[in-house]
C-alpha cells in the first residue's frame, strides 16, 4: 500500500481534502476501483470528476474541485508525471527459484511440458495443456480447457480465461511501446504496469503479440481470434468474437467492436473506436473512427465499393492526363 | 483405422456402395490416396469424382453416383461437417515424458542443443544440428544436414527435408486460421489436421510462421528462401526456389510456381494461382492469378511498368482537378 | 589466422605487393581494421583504395595498384567469390556442453532465468536479468542493468550494451536473407559472418528480429527504440533515439539518422539513407533517400503534406473521368 504522502511528496503535488488516504495500485481514469489513485490529463476527466470511481485524483490546478474525492494538485499536466508514477507503481517481482516454483497452484489433470517455467503465485484451471518450453511469468492466471504452445511466453499479472489457445512463439504482456522524449532529445521508457486479459475461446496466433497496458488492461474479448503475426498494442480493447487476419498492426488504445473482422495486413492508428460488425479489407490504414455495420477497404479508408471505383478509376489517370491536354489544346485553338 | 458405419453415423449420412470400409484417415480430394476417405464439396469434384484416388467419398446428395467408388451421402453440403470431422480425425497425441523421448531416432553426429525437447518417434538425420531451447513435437521427421536454431518450434507430424535451415523463433506448423460462425455468432475452431512439408534446401527465415495444413499439406518446395517475420497460410504450395522476402504474407489455399520472388510486405489473397518466374514487387497486395513471368506491382496489382506510370501519374490528380475546373468555366463562358 | 597464400589460392587469384601476411577476419571496405583483409567491388572502393585501413585488398584487374596495400588480384569481380570467402572466413562454434558454459563470465548479481542457456565466452555485465528459457551463444556480449526477456535469442558474437531490453521472443543475430542463383538457377546461401550492435539504451520489441551483418555489423545505436514484429535487416545502421514502430520493415544496408521516426507498417527498400530527424508516416513505401528533417509519407513517398493532397484527391477521380467525357462530348458538338 502506498500513501497519499509518500506519492504527493514524490511528484511535487499539494493534497486538497483528505490526506490520510492509502492506495494498492495506480488505475486508468474510467476503469479504476474505488481504492485506486487515478489520475485527470484531459478535458474530458477534469470536467467529469464523479466519472472515475477512484478515491483520490491528481490533477493539475482547477477552478474547483468537486466534493467527494481526495486531490493531489500539480503545476502541471499529470501526464507529465506519468513516467514517476509508473516507476513508482511498477509490480515488485520475485525471482525465478525453480522450473514450478512452490507457490504456483496448478489444477488436476494439468500437462506441464517439458522444461516450462511456471512463475511465483501462477494459477492454472483443469485439463489445461501447457506445451515444452513455455514460460509463465509471476502471478499469471491460465483458466481451464487452456493449450499453450511451445515456446509461447505470457508475462507477469496477465489472465486468461478457459479454452484459450495460443499458439508457439506467441508473446502476452510484453511492455507497449511507452516512451517520452528527456530535455536532452534522449528516449525515455515510460514502464507498462498493466496487464493482458483474453477472456474464454480466445486464439491467439503463432508469434503474434498482445502488450500489456500502460496502465490498466489490454483486452481481448471473448471468443475473438487472431492470426499470426499480429500487433495488438497497450490497452486495446478488442470485442467479441472478431477475426484479427495476419500481420495486422492495431496501435494504442483502440477500442473494436464485436464480430468485426480486419483482414491481413490492415493497420490501425491509435485511439480510435471501431463498430461491430465492421468488415476491413486487407491491406487498409485506419485513421478515423469506423461506425457500426460498415464495409471498408482501402488507405485513406473509404466504403468498400467506393474504393473499388477509385482504385480502378486510378489506372485511368495517365490516359486521363493526356485527355485534359489534348482539351486544352483545343480550347486554346478556339480562342484564336 | 476408423470404419465407415462409425462416420456416416457421426455425420447423419447415408452409404451408398460397399459399406465395409475403413480408413486411416481423411484427405484432401485431389490429393487422397486410395485407402483415404475425403469429401466433394463443389462442382469441381462432384463432377469429377473420378479425380479422387479416395475409396470413399462424403457427397451431399446427386443425381447420379459413378461405379468404382463408396459413398456417404449427405443431406447437406460436406463442407457443413468439416469440423466434426476434423475433430473426429485428429490425431491423437501422446504426453511428453522426457526431454528426449526414447522412441526418438537420433542418427549419428546429431548435435541436441541444451533444453531442446526431442518429441515422441521424432526422426533426426545424420549431421543435424538442433540448438539449445528448440521444440521439435511427436512424429516430426528431419533430413541430414538440417540446421534448427534456437526456440524454433516444430509441431507434430510435419517432415523437413535435408539441409532445411530454420532461423531462431521459426514456427512450423501452427494450426491454421479456420472457424466458422456457430448459430449464436460465435466463432467455433476447426480443428486443423494436416502438417507442413519443407523440402531440401529450404530455409525460413526468423519468427516466421508456416501453418500446418486443415486436411493435407502445407508445403515449401526445395530451395525457396523465406526471409524473416513471414506468414505461410494453411495448404499454401510454394514452388522451388522462390525468394520470399521479409513480412510478406501469403493467404490459404494458395499456389505459387518455382523461381517467383515476392518481396517484401506483399499480400495475397486466398486460393489464388502464381505463376513460374513471377517477380512482385514490395508491398504489393495480389488479389488475382499471376501468368508465367510476370513482373507485377502495387495494389491493385498492374504490370510493373503500367503500376509505375499510375505512381506517378496520382501526384498529378490535385492539380488536373483545377485544370479540369478551368476548361470546364472557359466553356461555359464560351456557350454564353 | 588465415595467411594470403591459402586465400589466393581458394579463390584462384594473383598476390601483388607483400605476400607474407595473415588475417584474422575479413571486413567490410570502409569498416575495416588494419590487420583485416577486405574487398573492392565497385567504383566507389575501387578510385578509393586509401578510403580502407585494410592491410590487403580482394580487387580485379585495375590499371595500377596503389602503393602500401598487398592485393589479390582475380580474373572477375570480387562479388562472385564472396560466398566462397564468407563460407571461409565464417567463425567455427563450440559445441553446447551445458546450461551455463564454464567459460561464461557472468559478472555480480546477474540473474540467470531457469533453463536459459548461456554459451561459450559470453560476458554479462552486472546487474543484468536474464528471464527464463532465454538462448545466448558464443561469445555474445551483454552490457549491465540489461533486461533479456523470455525465449529470446541472442546469436553468436553479438554485442549488447548497457540497459538494453529484449522483450520475449526478440531474435538478434539470425543470418542475414543472402542468397545467390547458382548457373542451375537453384538458390545458394550467402553464410553471413557479421554480427549485430546494440548500443546502450536500445529496447527492441517482441518478436521482432534484428539480422546479423553478411560481413561487418548490423548497429543499432543508443537509445532507439524499436517495437513488436519490426524487421532490420544485414548491414543496417539505426541511428540513435529513433522510434521504429511496429512491423517496420528495413532492407539491408540502410542507414537512418539519429532521432528518427518510421511509423507502423512502413516499408524501406535497401541501400537508402535517410536523414535525422526524419518523421515517416505509417505505412509508407520508402523507395529513395531522404534528407534531415523530412516530413513524408505514401507510397511513392511524398513530402507528408502533399500525399495527404494527392490521397484526398484520388477519391476525385472516378468524378472527374466523368467530367472530362462531358467537356469532350461539349466541345465536339461545338466542333460541328
Amino acid at each position: 500500500m502506498y500513501h497519499i504522502n509518500e506519492i504527493s511528496k514524490l511528484i511535487n503535488g499539494k493534497i486538497i481534502g483528505e490526506d490520510n488516504l492509502e492506495f494498492s495500485k495506480l488505475s486508468p481514469f474510467f476503469e479504476a476501483d474505488p481504492e485506486d489513485l487515478t489520475f485527470a490529463a484531459d478535458e474530458s476527466m477534469l470536467k467529469n470528476i464523479a466519472g472515475t470511481k477512484a478515491k483520490a485524483v491528481i490533477v493539475p490546478v482547477m477552478e474547483e474541485y468537486p466534493d467527494g474525492k481526495a486531490y493531489i494538485v500539480l503545476e502541471q499536466n499529470p501526464r507529465n508525471v506519468l513516467p514517476i508514477l509508473l516507476n513508482f507503481f511498477k509490480p515488485k517481482m520475485q525471482k525465478p527459484e525453480k522450473q514450478i516454483e512452490d507457490s504456483a497452484k496448478i489444477s488436476e489433470n494439468v500437462l506441464i511440458g517439458i522444461n516450462s517455467y511456471i512463475g511465483h503465485n501462477v494459477e492454472i484451471g483443469e485439463n489445461t495443456v501447457i506445451h515444452p518450453n513455455v514460460t509463465i511469468m509471476e502471478g499469471v492466471k491460465i483458466g481451464k480447457n487452456s493449450i499453450i504452445y511451445s515456446n509461447a511466453v505470457i508475462r507477469e499479472f496477465c489472465v486468461l480465461g478457459e479454452n484459450v489457445i495460443l499458439q508457439p512463439g506467441a508473446v502476452i504482456g510484453a511492455d507497449g511501446f511507452g516512451f517520452i522524449k528527456d530535455k536532452n532529445g534522449d528516449n525515455v521508457k515510460i514502464e507498462q504496469i498493466g496487464n493482458v486479459i483474453l477472456e474464454d475461446n480466445v486464439e491467439i496466433g503463432a508469434n503474434s503479440c498482445v502488450d500489456r497496458g500502460a496502465i490498466g488492461s489490454t483486452v481481448v474479448k471473448r471468443g475473438t481470434k487472431i492470426d499470426n503475426l499480429v500487433h495488438i498494442a497497450h490497452n486495446d480493447i478488442i470485442g467479441e468474437n472478431c477475426f484479427i487476419i495476419a500481420q495486422t498492426g492495431i496501435s494504442g488504445s483502440v477500442e473494436v467492436g464485436n464480430n468485426t473482422v480486419l483482414a491481413g495486413q490492415v493497420g490501425v492508428a491509435g485511439h480510435l473506436k471501431i463498430g461491430n460488425n465492421v468488415v476491413v479489407a486487407a491491406k487498409s490504414g485506419i485513421t478515423n473512427d469506423i461506425p457500426d455495420n460498415s464495409k471498408m477497404s482501402g488507405y485513406p479508408l473509404r466504403p468498400h465499393m467506393e474504393d473499388l471505383r477509385v482504385k480502378m478509376s486510378m489506372g485511368k489517370v495517365p490516359e486521363l492526363i493526356k485527355r485534359v491536354k489534348k482539351l486544352e489544346k483545343l480550347l486554346k485553338n478556339e480562342e484564336k
